[in-house]
């Protein structure tokens, strides 16, 4: 750990200053594991679709990846600073690979099996889950736009303070989603800053956002936008707006693509654009584990590459 | 206990490696118990009917079948694995006969007094009934695709690590149900395949699902099932894929037939069907204690046959 | 399980009538394991020895001994009912032998650092432990006859109400000592009794004690059985009699051999005089686990033979 | 993390099979992190001597000991596996140092200011301060040998229980001392083997003892070592037969030197001696913050190289 | 407060860094407090002898100080830092002078109302009460040295972990005393320099001791003391050494007089040697509230002088 530990990641530990040791030591796992380690940046490939939309259209494509270890041993093998899941996923995998890999155990989760506009999850495991397990972090999806979300707000409120408390680290999926917003405002570039700023609001560690697009969905932000002139034509713009409404920066925040079975030159640009709008890294999931495990390994590679300015 | 615990056990054990030793040998008392002790098959009797669905549906048939010392001596002469029912008819077997079969506890149980669209269990025993009363497992009822689901992975999520942390066993029965779902996609490959993977997700070591029908109910799962060719045409090949579902095969995976009254032969096709894609076993409660006696055993030894592969 | 759930067994659980279940099938578990499963009588495994005389005194003998796998093996391959043995030697071997042979865990222990008159054990582990491991029973040892003895009876007591709630079974080991009795008096037949009545009163479902003298320790206890003349000359006439002051038979009492190192033929006629008494069994350690393991497998098996009654 | 879990890591969580991943997580940072992560040997400094002996004969020799950062920063720049010490220490530098040494927290400490045959510590902080605090492991010291042994064995097993429940690993400090010992029987082998023993017992994961001199304190234990034939002439023969005692070697057992103020050479000798017997290794306080910064570094990484066996 | 706000207390709220914020705040308010506020020096009024001593020989020379009035007015008027006192008469002053000075509750007391070698004082007060009379901090006195030294130790670990929960400061007197001491040694530089190590090792953010002898009392220590040369001719060199022995001077240590009834120019020479060693100031009771309340201002006023430094 001694080595990785470079004055990036002081700095970085820094913005948590006053936060109890435990949850800075867990952020520095995360921050000094994997290829990527004492960089700053982060890979973390999360695997919660099997749950969140169903085994077949998450594992079908690549049949090994309906097996609990396939993801874990890919993970380990590519370098990444951390493995993300539900329960049922770390629970398999914690004890044969304990001490190979920071684990964030995901605590609240989603189905699609039936249909809403306002997705709401249910919680599925808990901060002593995530200790008994070995977890650095637990993780918290909210769902800004959503009628259900202040339940959301409140439930994360306490789990992040109940996990503070213990020394975990904090991670927030932000998904904008709901009956106001349309579709389009949902990967909005007004609507993602917000969403990151009310996770900053709310206590993350680290936040996890879709990449934006240059819409503006709400009339109120998209005068400011415009009479600011905050730039957001190019990709990298749109990450740096993030960034900045992630507390100036001060909070890590790390980016999904929105697409799925983008090809992969498609996916290197994204990640071209994080590293120069001064995003903290990717989270690949559908992207990584769909692809055959060579391709997979070799994304991986070439998104760390980018990462590390290479 | 000793001659029965053969390698498949422990073969079975080893997925659930790093959870308390208590739960691997409540697994293994299960496992090593009945007929079937030690082949890594479990055929379960399961009796909630009186409390799911009255007493006269469930007992009318065959007036035995009201005393709760019938089941649980059929279950003991047929040499289950197992015998599964709430709170009342375990309470009332317990002690007589205590020590002769593994006991499941299912602690939540819903009746049809009001009609509903989208059932909800109620909490009806709890885990320290469980270890008063000397079950091995607990058991608990998820509808995935009802409105109130996330109040049942909850409350599940709680029992489960609660039940864990004293050492017994998991058992999730997941019957997709509700509004949103067709009452063919109830029993659709889809839908089973994502409420096994759900139950595997929250925790379960042992999951029961009924037999699924080649139907597919959601369309973005539809699209995968027949771009990745995911066989389903027969049912030994739909079992296979909800054996797959759930962490491609290191989860025990259990099925019951969908027709209640269904005929003698057509059980034993769907045990061969089970037996064929690899499946782990048999629940059959109504199928059995339903038919007089002798022929609910002559049954039941014929399912285990066909699970001994002989 | 199913056919070595004999009459007897069902007979000896009905001593205990109106205890929780749990504790009946605990009880069911250990009474019908091993090669002496369903015969009523006991053949169990003790090594507390590396906590109470020190590692050398113990597995010097036999240095293979020092392995906590060494034990556990041993039992399973002899057929002992059960393994008990303090905390660090169960948490060792649980998971891997997890659902192979009922463990019994020791909750307290004594070491003999320092030399004391009146022995008193500490708590080392606890009820939660053992459901934790998985274990049928948790073991518990009072010294009858030191000063100290009030707060044991007293600790066992709280325990075995908590062991009972929970459906473990208890096993009480009552060895007289303490500046009272003289070292005679120890295994003075007055003085056993009297222990086995006192571990019977306090709640235990089975008792352990030393195979008794024809000794009389109490001058008020002896004018009685002089003068009631309770034949106390033969071994199995003591056997009989402590059996006798164990509820009259209604409480199982397994004996154990004083000498360390005895030779193998007087072992045998010591479990002859069990057997004959109406014994339910031995525990044996040191005398098995220092013992070259092809020796110590053959004199368990001879041992279980005399109780088999062939 | 990745390159440094070496199989020989996998080995040792091995042997702590069953265990919460979040223990066998902790054990590995601990096993995987330093100059000697991966080897399965450890070099910890231990700073508990300012509570222990009061701070000038601590620090008095090398006054920049005084400060709490000293000791840590020394430990990393060495490259220890970890750093042990009180609450105030470990407050003192666990935000500035998060996530650049593993950190242990004794939690209870003993002053020597009442002359006591008979020490005992008191508890000065808790599990909840290890995990606020991001410690990877708890510590807690017996003192076999002593009238109030038990409360700390009790003590322990509790401190344990909850260490283990949350995920932390534990590390136990067996000291014999009290009235019943004489001063040479402290590090006689028969009771330092027999410290050990009953530190494994009572659920340690990691033991510290002092290195055993050939000196047979009790008489009963004096004739097995010689009827037995326990080799004991060289210290690397006795450290043998302590790992021996500590479960055939499946507990991590490492060794602190006696002699305060030791000259280098003795220290160097004596590590030889341990990586001859099979120890897991060095926990080096005094002999290490007394000597100026330069020499200490030099002390540690001669020592190291030892233990790396080159 | 934000004028006083000075680079000096910015660093000393850095040797607590990692802490919650709300114990830096209060901390800080302590030293922003008054006419040293901002110096990072502190004079503390504390009142704990009516019941520690009596009201007679407390109150009895100055009978105005019977009124709790009295105190906090006096403290308020001569710009002290804080007041402190057990909860009668915090309780009795709080509401009225609200918001005016900074208030530190005693939460343990000892009366002399039965002789005792080895004082130990009772809880009379809790964190919540010093959250509900809006304290600043919370005071707790140990006895190193006595038999139940322990006791205090763990009660102290208890209630500095609860107040740094809820973000108090914590305040420990720490008094040598007891059957192992000589009279003199109570006050030896060694046995004050330990006691003061003590403290800070339990966490205790402000640390009051009282001003040492040149007397060494422990053998061991002395021989430290005369071969490494450590200065103590002088009481400044003397506070020099104690503020070494609490962590380098990173933990907050301040002095009170030895001698009741001293005359003033004794204690403006004690306040001069205070100041030159580096200590943190004083806290006076007696020797201020015994004094005719113009005198005690003066004096107070001249104390204040010599820690500005002019």
């Amino acid at each position: 750990m001694t080595n990785r530990f470079t004055p990036r990641i002081a700095e970085i530990l820094s913005w948590y200053a006053g936060q109890n040791p435990g949850s800075l030591t867990n952020l520095a796992r995360l921050l000094t594991h994997g290829r990527l380690g004492g960089t700053g940046k982060l890979v973390i490939l999360p695997v919660d679709q099997g749950f969140e939309h169903g085994p077949a259209r998450s594992f079908g494509p690549n049949p090994a990846a309906y097996d609990p270890r396939y993801h874990v041993e890919l993970a380990i093998e590519a370098g990444c600073n951390a493995y993300a899941a539900p329960l049922g996923f770390i629970e398999a995998i914690a004890a044969e690979h304990a001490g190979q890999i920071p684990l964030i155990l995901k605590l609240n989760n989603h189905d699609v099996l039936q249909d809403e506009k306002d997705p709401l999850g249910a919680l599925t495991a808990s901060v002593s889950d995530a200790l008994r397990l070995g977890a650095v972090a637990v993780g918290y999806t909210i769902y800004p736009g959503t009628l259900d979300r202040r339940l959301q707000y409140t439930e994360l409120a306490e789990i992040a303070a109940e996990a503070k408390r213990v020394g975990l680290a904090v991670v927030v999926w932000a998904y904008p989603r709901g009956g106001g917003l349309s579709k389009e405002g949902e990967t909005g570039l007004d609507v993602t800053a917000y969403s990151a700023q009310i996770a900053a609001q709310l206590g993350a560690h680290i936040i996890k956002v879709k990449l934006p697009s240059a819409h503006l969905e709400q009339s109120a932000a998209a005068k400011v936008y415009e009479s600011t002139n905050i730039p957001r034509e190019s990709l990298a713009e749109r990450v740096e707006h993030v960034v900045q409404s992630s507390f100036n920066g001060r909070r890590v925040v790390i980016f999904s693509g929105g697409a799925m079975n983008a090809d992969r030159e498609a996916l290197l640009i994204e990640a071209r654009a994080i590293q120069a709008g001064g995003g903290f890294g990717s989270i690949m999931g559908r992207n990584v584990f769909q692809r055959p495990r060579p391709e997979a390994l070799k994304l991986l590679g070439d998104v760390m590459s980018i990462f590390e300015g290479t």
